[in-house]
């Protein structure tokens, strides 16, 4: 038998949670040292099971192949030597983040005389829900042990074999070094009922992230009575300035950034879905249109751009309403002349939430566009592909964040932890 | 006709966000001295029309009087032109507080050139939903404001023309000084459908406070899918350990905090529900049940606290297995014996979340008690009463949550905030 087939009956969900919440408790107490050798221990067990993970992962392979899904899903679960060793060596980048459970804020005498801070703890447990990919299954049960919370990790049912034998080597290493090995379990439950019951388990499970497509999202924060911290679903702008476009070079740099945003990787949710471009900046489009196209871009275009493009000869469709606001995940991006900053910015306030960048050189301009787009990342003469855990300087994420709640962004060690009050006193008494 | 039947037919729920949302936009971009003016405006306004809102108010008290509404319920709707200059006070007091919004981080340069940092902004759009206490309304306008944030208010029905009447006079006084009235919006619909599309506009709300009840908090939770700030509920643990009884100056500071944790507002969220009681400090109980006694306490004890205070001529009921982990609200508290710390732990582990104390005078303990405990607040030989905002420095609190995500505690202007991104660069795309 498999470890899936083994535990095919396994506890309930609600049995999971209360052990993850004993778990926990043992976790949020942990030195830095214990959470940092258990990530070795996860990373080296990796390492020494390659091939009953390997073996796992192919009857996930297998069955994707017949039961006929696209080419892309099946590279997307497939593990090999290389995938495992890159995964083994996310989980000792984590070890070496720092550790920000314990950190506490100077003492604040109060007129009573208490003494008071507050003190960076773990979340508790959290719960993961997650499709495709089964590195993810690693990479959250690194950030969750090293951030001292216990994880429940749902994976999507194309990578159960997988998951089920990750979560095995994981568990196997929280024990060989002493802790409870129910700090990452893994629901090997298949069925939709399991996902429920876990959104409900408030009593239990301290936050919900989903990571995965807008219906998922969607099923979370329609279901749940845990928090759930939605993220990764936004539509990204990106507005070009006129002042942008008064050098050649300028131009070229507005030719990489966009080329940049769109290509580099369609499938992200920081990949540029909207063009503004100022009217005072329309000249610059032909250029920048035909380098997308060169890269296998659709555009769709307002009958504005459209006219700009007809005259140079560069192919576009045109936009329906439903281009904006829209999040392509594609070789695809809509085009919108606006009149200014001004148009821009009630187009984004309209639209975005995710990722906004601006493309001018005039400093006044910049300032209103950092202050006024109210979305998790606003980049000035960047690409948005920046909005990541890894390049601001987290050195991982468990998600992106795009509600505004607890955390905004990429979420790394820190936003898996919260605070608590701690208040010293000496008999006193409210008055 | 009032105010209250001139908008019987008010805009939608979903009309109300979008306006707010669009008065968000406005709020979030506003100097400290803007908002400062703008709540001496409202401060200035409650005194000036304290007549119209008095005539509101009696209607209130009338309707409440005659639908036979208890006493103490009557008296916690009723104002009175003291009552009203309390109000004004405060808004006054929460225009004095800093100002959190603008808050950056310094900006980490990253390997790729660019150059990050963190605001903090307003979260943009709130929902209050509270019971009775038209105070709130005032309140919570006067922290939305402040922090930059517009919000939607839904008081009790009891209290409908009361808050009719202040959001009247919110709404004239941000108008006075040029900002959007509809920064704070009253629901003046007591339908208990509209709580609900409330709770379900999450493309325009961002969060939702509920004050009240633990039905009200329940009945968020089930049914939002704007992300809910939970607060409020939760039981208040305090363990005596027998370090704190050596000295008789030791068990009267003990019995004064005791008493001032039940006594002094028993209705609170953070008045104490369980006393648990080292079993080598049993000696101290009679005194401290008789103190409780003395001020109309009534105590439900376990077998062995009970035998001691048979013993010492001490009524007590016996305890059941609900009156642990209950929150009473009420001049009534449960007593444990317990084996000693460990035994402690245990039990608020299962069983705490809000407040728990210790009084101890060893100092090992003290650090176990304060590390191991998981709760919005650890208070160490003090009362619990102090988990307050005004008490613990925040200056005023819109609510105290006991949920781990976003705020934990007291929540002030900093905890209405949450932070964007900014990344500064000068033509850097990803490789």
């Amino acid at each position: 038998m498999t470890a899936l087939d083994e535990r095919a009956l396994q506890t309930s969900i609600r049995d999971l949670g209360v052990q993850a919440r004993a778990a926990g408790r043992v976790l949020r107490s942990l030195p830095s040292e214990r959470k940092v050798a258990a990530l070795h221990a996860i990373a080296a067990g990796l390492r020494e099971r390659h091939a009953e993970i390997l073996t796992a992962n192919a009857r996930d392979v297998e069955a994707a192949v017949s039961s006929g899904l696209p080419d892309a899903m099946v590279a997307r679960l497939k593990l090999d030597a290389r995938a495992l060793e890159t995964i083994a060596a996310d989980v000792l980048a984590v070890s070496r983040l720092p550790d920000p459970v314990g950190e506490t804020t100077p003492e604040a005498m109060q007129p009573s005389g208490i003494r008071v801070a507050t003190r960076r703890v773990p979340l508790g447990v959290l719960g993961v829900i997650y499709e495709s990919r089964p590195n993810v299954t690693v990479d959250v049960a690194a950030l969750g042990v090293m951030s001292g919370n216990a994880v429940i990790l749902r994976g999507g049912k194309e990578t159960i074999h997988s998951n089920a034998s990750l979560g095995d080597v994981v568990a196997a290493a929280l024990a060989s070094v002493g802790l409870p090995p129910t700090a990452v379990q893994v629901i090997r439950d298949p069925a939709r009922e399991r996902v429920l019951e876990l959104l409900k388990l408030d009593d239990l499970v301290d936050a919900i992230i989903p990571r995965g497509g807008a219906g998922l999202h969607r099923f979370c924060v329609e279901n749940a009575t845990v928090p759930v911290i939605v993220g990764g679903i936004g539509v990204v702008h990106l507005y070009l300035d006129h002042s942008f476009t008064h050098t050649a070079e300028d131009v070229q740099t507005a030719v990489q950034i966009i080329r940049n945003a769109k290509v580099q990787k369609p499938s992200a949710c920081n990949a540029l879905d909207t063009l503004l471009i100022d009217r005072a900046a329309l000249d610059s489009l032909p250029v920048i249109a035909r380098d997308l196209a060169a890269h296998g871009v659709t555009l769709r275009a307002d009958p504005d751009a459209q006219a700009v493009l007809d005259a140079a000869g560069v192919s576009a469709q045109p936009a329906q309403d439903a281009d904006f606001g829209t999040e392509f995940l594609a070789l695809t991006a809509s085009v919108k002349v606006v009149a200014g900053l001004d148009e821009a910015l009630d187009f984004i306030a309209a639209h975005g939430n995710h990722t906004d960048v601006i493309l001018s050189r005039d400093p006044a301009q910049i300032d209103r566009f950092v202050q006024d787009v109210d979305s998790a990342a606003v980049v000035v003469n960047a690409s948005p592909r920046f909005n990541d855990g890894g390049q601001l300087g987290l050195g991982a994420e468990v998600a992106i964040s795009t509600q505004k709640l607890h955390a905004r962004g990429p979420m790394a060690l820190r936003e898996l932890t919260t605070t608590k009050w701690v208040v010293m006193g000496n008999g006193q008494v409210r008055g």
